[in-house]
C-alpha cells in the first residue's frame, strides 16, 4: 500500500496542516475577542472564525474517506488533484466566513462541487471494482480495446 | 486492497451520501426557521434537525473506522451487513429526531447497539491477528480443524 | 494489511473506546445537571464536559489518520507508542476540562505535542516514500549502508 499510494497520503497530511492552521486560527480568535473556554458565543466576528473551523472539521473526516476511496478504486492521480482543489477551496472558504457570512458562500459551493465529484468517482470506483471482482467484467480494459479497435 | 473490500467501500460510500442527504436538511431548516448562519440558536425544530445532524456527523468518523477494522481484521460481510444496519437506525434518528427529541431514543439505541458489535468484532479481529502474526496461532483454523474432528 | 497492521488496529480500537467512555460521561452530565437534548447549554460543570467530548471527538479523525499514515509510511511501532501516549493524554485533558477550564491545558499540550511528532512522521514517511517509489532512491537504505561503512 505505501508504494501506490504516496499522493493520497501527501495530500491527506496537507489537509492536516490545514485543519491545524484553522485551530489555530480559533485560539487566535479567542485571544481577541476574549472568549474563554468552554463559551463558544461572543461576538458574530469570533463566531464566524469558530463556526468556519467547525464546518471544515465536520467535512475533512468525509473529504479523507472520499479521497481514499476514490483514488484506491478509481484514479489516484484525479482524486490527488480533486483533494488538492478541495483544500484550497476550503482556504478560501475560511478567510472569507472569517471577513463575512456572505463571503463563506463562493468557496463553500466550490468545495461542495469538488466534494461531489470525489463522490462520483468513489460510486464509479465501487461499480468497477465490483463488476471485476463478483462479475469478472473488467469495464475499464474493454473500455480500451474497444477504444483500440476503433 | 481494491480487489477484497469493495463491500467495504460500498457502505462508505452510502454512509457519505446519507451525511450528504443531513446536512441539506439542515440548510432546508436554517431557511425555513430564518436562521442564519453563524448562529446556530433559533427555535426548538429547527435545533433539533441541527444536533441531529451534529450527532450523526460525530459518529460518523467513528462508524467508518470500526467498519473497516472489523471487515479487515475480522469479517466483511457480517461488518458490511452491520454497517447497512446502522446507516439505516441513523437514518431513523434522524428522522425520529427532528420530530421530537423523544422521538431520537429509540433508534438511537438500535444504532449503538450496532456500534457496539462492530466494536467486538473490532476486538476479536484484533486478537486473532495478534495470536497469528506474534503467536504464530490461527485461532480460526483451530477451531475449524476441532469442529471438523468433532 | 491485515498481517502488517494490527498494532495500529489496536490502538485505533483503544481509541473508540476511550470516545465511547467521553460519550457516556456527556450522557452523565446531561443527566446530573438536567440539560435535555437539543440544548447544550447549562452550568459551566456541564458546559465544560461538553466542550471536552466535543473537542476530543473534533481531534479523533485527525489523530487515526496521523497514526495509520505515520505507521504505514514510516514506522508502525514509534506510531503505536505516540498513540498510545496520545490516548492518555486526552484522558488526562477530559479529567483536568471537566475538573476547570485551566485544567485542560497541560494534557493539552502534551496531546498536541505528540499530535505533532506524529504529523512529523507523516511528512518524513511521504518524503521517504516519494523518493523510494519515484526517485528510485531509497534513504532509509542508503542510510543504514552510510552507517554500516563509517
Amino acid at each position: 500500500m505505501s508504494e501506490d499510494s504516496v499522493g493520497l497520503a501527501f495530500v491527506t497530511v496537507l489537509g492536516v496542516l490545514e485543519q491545524a492552521y484553522f485551530s489555530l486560527q480559533v485560539i487566535y480568535a479567542r485571544r481577541k475577542f476574549s472568549v474563554s473556554p468552554p463559551s463558544t458565543a461572543g461576538p458574530p466576528e469570533f463566531e464566524r472564525v469558530f463556526r468556519a473551523q467547525a464546518n471544515c472539521s465536520e467535512y475533512f473526516p468525509i473529504f479523507i474517506i472520499v479521497l481514499w476511496i476514490s483514488g484506491v478504486f478509481f484514479s489516484e492521480g484525479l482524486s490527488c488533484l480533486c483533494g488538492l482543489l478541495y483544500l484550497y477551496a476550503r482556504l478560501q472558504y475560511f478567510q472569507g466566513y472569517s471577513e463575512s457570512a456572505q463571503g463563506r458562500l463562493a468557496p463553500l459551493y466550490s468545495s461542495t462541487r469538488v466534494l461531489w465529484l470525489l463522490i462520483w468517482f468513489c460510486g464509479a470506483g465501487v461499480v468497477l471494482s465490483f463488476c471485476r471482482v463478483y462479475l469478472n467484467l473488467d469495464l475499464m480494459h474493454r473500455l480500451h480495446t474497444a477504444l483500440d479497435l476503433a
